[in-house]
């Protein structure tokens, strides 16, 4: 059983597969909620130009839950992550909620930066710290960035690169059911089986605090753990060859399971 | 361990994901052909009128590959399936190849009817019965027939019904990684661990000879193995609740590897 390296463990992690409701019950929205209480909320929209209306839909929903004080911040570039006006916004902040677009522009332009720097202490020191779609794929040490949906994977096909880190060896991946994606999630955890695969449906979170998480919203999440393998040609077979894999375990959680992720383990009750 | 049922033997199933390569290497028509050398094949076309060009795309690609007899076998009801004339076109068969189209439609018109009678003494005689979408679908005791593509399983979202059941103790899926179907394949398993979910991408095999399988072809073939699942809520759940099931066993196949169906392992080496 590989166990997990210790990471920062005092806050939330709520990882949400995409498309989170808004119009519903808003189970996911009211979790966040349920943590940030009267405290401040920063919507961090690095490096993507949400649409018109994205900021004050979210305002709205969270004003109907009781959070009254939602913000956004927008990184345009690295020179904008060193800026102090731009630290001062997540001043107070209980909860930093990352949006949508591409994981790799949110760490290529924050990685390394002071607003890294402050996101890490929000969360040390108990705050939250959600992100949806792109921003649940950035929250893994090594974040899944493109592959193939709708497939089966090809050695080769999938991209990887250096996420933010905040669940540790875990490689996460969104829109999970809906877009097809467990070949790719295959793919990626056969190549260092220490991670463990964590495929999340839209309108669906792990909520994670200490080594547990529990499953919120309306679709599933899948749990790809690939340490028992006993057969992978990952290394053998060129680039264009379909991955054969024996021996995978697969747990597919909903609403109410909990998972131990250092047992990696299902928690019964 | 389940045990296979034991079933009629002596032929080879050849169940393919749909959309097999007819422009390139052929690799699954030419499988198909290997087995029927100089005798003929059947194009059965059950129930689904197949486009104008249809049969002559058949016809062209197996003549590429030396078969030079195939004709088209289409039943439009079942009076037709009980019909002189439509059963002496199965006279001399070496392979019987099913198209495309809906697979209740197909169990519906023909089973029961002399039309699968005749098949199945092609396929015990030594003959070759091959199948693809629909037409592998069908192959197996109780066969997959609606559910969710792209999204997690939902119980009471899948539809099965009595197939002709060639390969027993399986549930077989096609198109499987392009449409997103591990969900929808998982729930039918569960319903009944000791079918083993078997998910089979386009232009991809299986060729079925005694207990074994092997996988041709271009994509994957998914294994999903319930029979050690430690806990699942299909039975518990209201219908419109995601499926929670824990401890899948999950193999991923391609081209060249082997399975042993009695033991649900694959075959080393």
């Amino acid at each position: 059983m590989t166990k997990a390296k210790s990471g920062p463990k005092q806050g939330t992690l709520i990882i949400i597969g995409g498309h989170e409701d808004h119009d519903g019950d808003k189970v996911i929205l009211k979790e966040v909620a349920s943590h940030v209480r009267n405290g401040k909320l920063v919507l961090a929209t690095i490096v993507s130009h949400e649409p018109d209306g994205y900021l004050e839909k979210y305002q709205a929903s969270f004003a109907e839950l009781g959070v009254g004080h939602v913000t956004e911040l927008y990184v345009e570039d690295r020179t904008e992550a060193n800026d102090e006006a731009k630290l001062k916004a997540l001043d107070d902040v209980q909860a930093v909620f990352f949006s949508g677009g591409d994981q790799l522009r949110i760490t290529s332009q924050i990685g390394g930066t002071p607003v890294v720097d402050r996101v890490m202490e929000i969360y040390r020191s108990g705050g939250v710290i959600a992100g949806t779609s792109a921003g649940a794929s950035m929250m893994s040490d090594t974040m899944l960035v493109k592959g193939t949906s709708g497939a089966s994977f090809r050695v080769g096909d999938v991209r990887m690169a250096p996420g933010l880190g905040l669940l540790p060896n875990t490689i996460i991946d969104q829109h999970f059911a809906e877009r097809g994606r467990i070949g790719r999630l295959i793919g990626a955890v056969s190549q260092n089986p220490r991670e463990l695969g964590i495929g999340i449906d839209e309108d669906t979170a792990i909520v994670v605090e200490g080594d547990q998480f529990r499953v919120i919203g309306s679709g599933a999440v899948y749990l790809v753990d690939a340490s028992g393998a006993t057969y992978s040609d990952v290394t053998e077979a060129d680039t264009r060859t379909t991955l054969s894999i024996h021996d995978l375990k697969l747990h597919v959680l909903s609403s109410g399971d909990r998972f131990d992720m250092v047992t990696r383990r299902p928690v019964q009750g």
